[in-house]
């Protein structure tokens, strides 16, 4: 495989120059922008015959753009004789659309697979999907990669360490709630909600499992405008919870996330950088742990055909 | 579309007789067996041209043949100019390998799904299948049933309903114990067990949620060798259950499934005729309730271009 | 074919009411909206199974989001078993990313083709195309109409219809142009303007062919920031044209497209309604010819099984 | 191309060692086994990224589920991002199902070809083929081998080999029977047998060509129950042949083959070892010849980019 | 399915007026002509809308131009929304290509099948392709019917009917001209002719069988420049055959092929029109038989959803 | 990516020869030829497992099996596994079919994409396409050079090149004889012809833009029978022009095109060799320009990974 050249669309060249800088390489040069009439143009401006390609590009905001960047990206490398195209997605959006759970709906997390199957895309590397189950969307090779051991690593300092339950912000995200409990040598408890209509309210039922006079450890997949995180908080402190933390690899903060986490008695909430986050006004409350090193080495080993599995100790 | 044609394989004719009862159509003629040198041979016995054609087909015991058996019925049937294939498989085998939860391991439920798709199946209709999300395995309509609302109607006419607690038999199904607790108006608990190998042994590691005093009813969606349904009651019986229930859609029972039904302390275990449970010698425990109904009634929607969701009320 | 049911996305709910008004059938019943995550949910609320469904989506601003809320809507569609899925697109974006004219580029309007067919359009219904190969990129049914001899009707009816003359915006429309010229029974002139690099400024390079003395109707595909609008008519009055007329199917109207119509010298504007001009402030010098007679037509007869073509006379 | 790796199913590891004995490699590490549900669980026990990547598993009994582990091996290949896949089939089961010869039958041979492509080999290596035409029911490179002149071989070296006749055994395989003979400078008798239905019982209709006094070699490409091989044997008996001796490259041996093999007038029957043959007990007219050296210089071939029809002279 | 439309290139418009007036339906209305630069050009000029379509074109002289003349007529029938496309290629040329017999060579009637395919066809009707297994190069319905049971029911009045020995005239056809044999209950004997370069030259080798003193009927699937039916026939005059008849689905006759008839032993040359015969200036010995009832029949048969199966009893 | 191949089909060995002669390689060795039944065949004569394939056939005369040929060379290179296979297709004959103009015609150029990608294509290499659009037919990376800035060069050292005029000889030349009126710095003018019908004929319009006192070039993509060329040429000096040059990239010279040119007023015909025209009675006013050089510079460029974008200064 010819030499290694990672590109960035307008989602997150952030994380995309710390990444290059990890690998020691520089940023492929590309134009990617919207004319007037909002139709994107991407030019690649080096050459990219038979190179090994990477193109980072997490689905943040404007969500559906930075899809059809990418996509129309794909198509450009692939048309450029690119010899290999993988697609880096740390945040994979639509992941809760991935079943018909009602009528008529659309399995939009399957779809976007085969748009980028169908744009070009050889293989995916990403970080923490929604549902596991979101790989085999894909006919292509996926490297799933986690932001919760960072996250474990994290907590694993704190000195309330002993007194701590790891909580599941619902069922969904159990088995990955019980993964970092057990990383953390702490007990699991289980948020058992009901997000009943399309609307985004959420209602939480009941907490599955003990948490009184215990630090809680929220652990979900994502943040979006922090209701879930709010009514979590609360639920658990009125359930007897010393102090509540939330952790989370995916850091939207859409709308009034930012506001609802400075006012809610959370004590810390600790994300990744899948998603830019440092653009935004924070809260001081917001910790935001590094993708880089983890992506940089998962791109260096897919390109030299070492394993990727290794890079978790009996990982994924 | 043209007028509806029932077959079936050797997985469960039985099931396909009593669906075409209910349909008030003969069943389709079709010659099904082994060679000597066990290559499975298929002679559809009758005109299917432009017929809107059902082939019924669990993945039951021998997996692997009926998996065979099915694809080569569905190539049989598209080369004999069929206008429309739907594959019904009330069992869908290999749904727990959905995900890469190791490193180069198959998800062989989207294999089976493009094994499905390019032997010419059209469309698929099954239950409860392991996980939802193995419906976006297909790019071609699925319908998907359950047969836990059968159970719940069950357990609804109990004396003991008011004093009843759903347990999920682990995080996996919780989702859908939950929607059972809900239809019975019982609280959930959740069975949280760590499959660590791949060797089939499970370990209970603890209940999540109260059942002292209860009468347990566990969900999961299938019976295998029964050594989890044992672990499980013990479990509930030692954490102060007053009896303990056990529903499931799909009886695989295999090996020493029926002995250990009969030997432990559970009091009826209730499951489905997805799979053939009647000709195995069957502990008097246990309870099977027909899906053909349900089978048959959305074989007829799919024909005659009626909603299938309706079947349910707020249902798939 | 079973009977035909018309859905709207958000991109232009007006024209598909006045479609489904002309067709005499109600409008679909669907749930097309953003959650705060920016994910676009899709639910149709009324059974599809076997339907003979079109969904009107031109690719109208926010143009990025309305095609992949088609596509959401497509794979939702399919999914729910339709029995024929036409995309009509009365606005297709990306048409002038059709070719790579420069190394390196995507040719987005092929990408899309795939994106809408692997979504599950089994055909496609549209209004002039940027360029007409663009119907080539597909693999499905495409039937593409006209605006244009809409508008040389009405200019028809003009009392300077026997001083006009045509003129082609580009050399990319004047194969177009030439054929309202035709209708109008009127000579041709030519703009030719040289777009060098990828920022959306053009420059007139000069007019090939005569104006002077006449009234030139200039005719375009689109009309995005009116840029080339005025361009074109301070050249072809400083060359000699006594009124300027300017004709285009699409209009977009981007930025300061409304006020640079006000301020320039162009007498009159006549555009379709492919995308919605209704909803902006517009210059009383715009006239907006309604297309859904044609479309709702075209639909009538597509899914009766008549000639389209027909709708034409020696049209397309 | 990457480093070769060699992996085994469960059909026939004893050819694997063999092949890889030769190739001087160490066979790659991999588990394969059933569940207690009787689903395969395949996982590849080292890296294989970018790797070159061949799979002996030849069509053995077990027969589908065979196949199906072929399957899943491929898709767990496919998935760690192999570099290149092949599938080394040195037994193709269904070949005799290369065709409609009734109404309303499957052509599996093709059926199984698109399995295996869908699941994920780029290239196939296999060794006679119940017809050569089923090289062209795939659309990825296949190599074909022929033990048949490793059987020439062993029997140019016979005494008797000047007072040979080659015997099709039956029009099928009369073109190979051709080659063999001409490689013996022997001539071609061919049985014409009729197979009229499905039920595997064949009936000797008559020998086309002179048998009377000669030693005949009777070819055919597989050796099932031995009924055939026992039919043709003594009608060539009545027919006046000497002796006969039986040369086929595939040996099932399903059922009553040894005893018939046994206690028939047949001198000695000789056979490769394409399938698992040394595990069954043996009768002593048997003789296997080992394909182990063709295939691994096979895959050395295909390895380094060398010619493989080099192996034969003027040959495939 | 809507109503039947049947077209023609200008392969064979004899023999499609002849199944339309078998069918009682006017002839589909196109243009199908070459530009002066070759081009082929195609327009339809009837509405197909929904259409049941068929298209008759068999691969005769000049062969290349024909099988591009029906993709071309695929095209252009897809993309005008035709509701089911039919291939009807009465002669498949390139059938002898259907394996690789030496390294590096194509196969051609693989490649067709998939042309066809991609082209727009949906299922194919033919007559007695070179190898049966072809059917499975495609993977739409293929419908295969037989011109060798008409010859049959012609020889069976002739007066020499009990003295007849039915020839296959190479290995290849032997299958074959054994259903002739037992239709006329006649013995089968069979030429071995060895064709060993690409020259076309054969080379009789011998005739495996007894045929002295017999009226010989050699059967054979195509007749090109009729060297191997001279040969053939002398080979059989020489072992003492009273009188050679020589019968054919399918006539090519290029090249000396009617020079060569009139001037051999041969009595009688019976062939199909599946080839335009009639305007060659043809030798008396050649009698054609019309395949139009037959295909106008399977034509009926498909479009009405009757089986076709049935045309034959106990038939293809 | 393994050593390079070279190979020619029969349409133009002659180019061919001079691109290996360019690269300093020895062609590839095949036999390619037709039967006497016409069928064609195709024999690769050496190993090219792995090798970097490239197949030089313009589509020139005979058309349909220049294009057969090629297509079978291609199935031929792709099961003997070669490693990457390009297309060198200087002439791409069916540009005209690109987009339906009328109801019910093919978009044969897009077929032919798809017969070439079916066929084995992994890339294409081409000049001078009739439309630009025609690379988004493939999905596969096509690299197109251009002619037509070896004619500018040819031009440019003219003694009349401040006098010069550069001409469209339609609107459909008219972007590309804009960009080689830019290059040689003189005017453009734009004829307007009308082929109204599907029958050759053409009938000059108008001339737009000013030729009288000036030398003519015109420029078009494609000469066939030179019935443009001479009414372009009358038609310019009947409008004043002094001389009037002619320079198209393709020359098919069909039917009277020689005789034209000759007895037309035109000063020199310069086309390039992307057909064979040496083979033909060639006027005197013909120039050949050879293509060799930058058709064997582009293949050396994409065989090394190395641009081929940077061959044209700010071109294509």
């Amino acid at each position: 495989m010819d030499e290694l050249v990672v590109f960035t669309g307008n989602a997150h060249p952030e994380l995309a120059r710390n990444v290059v800088d990890y690998l020691g390489t520089p940023l492929g040069k590309a134009e990617v922008f919207q004319f007037a009439n909002e139709n994107i143009f991407v030019r690649i401006m080096e050459n990219v015959r038979s190179r090994d390609v990477f193109v980072i590009q997490p689905f943040a905001s404007p969500v559906n753009q930075n899809v059809m960047e990418l996509l129309i990206m794909l198509d450009a490398l692939k048309r450029a004789s690119a010899g290999r195209i993988t697609a880096v997605i740390p945040y994979y959006a639509y992941g809760r659309s991935d079943r018909k759970d009602q009528p008529r709906v659309p399995i939009t997390a399957r779809l976007v697979a085969d748009l980028l199957t169908v744009a070009g895309a050889n293989r995916v590397l990403t970080v923490d999907l929604h549902a596991a189950q979101i790989q085999g969307f894909f006919n292509i090779p996926v490297d799933e990669l986690t932001g919760l051991y960072l996250l474990a690593e994290y907590f694993w300092k704190k000195s309330f360490i002993d007194n701590l339950v790891v909580v599941a912000a619902d069922i969904g995200i159990s088995k990955r709630a019980r993964d970092v409990a057990a990383r953390l040598k702490a007990p699991l408890a289980i948020m058992e909600k009901n997000r009943s209509a399309n609307d985004d309210r959420s209602q939480i039922l009941m907490v599955i499992g003990d948490v009184a006079g215990k630090v809680a450890l929220v652990i979900d997949d994502e943040i979006s405008t922090a209701g879930t995180l709010v009514n979590n908080v609360n639920a658990l402190i009125s359930r007897g919870a010393k102090e509540v933390y939330f952790g989370s690899t995916h850091a939207i903060f859409s709308g009034p996330a930012m506001e609802r986490i400075a006012s809610s008695p959370v004590k810390e909430v600790v994300v990744t950088d899948s998603l830019p986050v440092n653009g935004k006004k924070k809260s001081e409350k917001v910790t935001v742990l590094s993708l880089s090193t983890l992506l940089g080495e998962a791109i260096k080993r897919i390109h030299t055909g070492q394993s990727v599995g290794e890079l978790f100790n009996g990982g994924k």
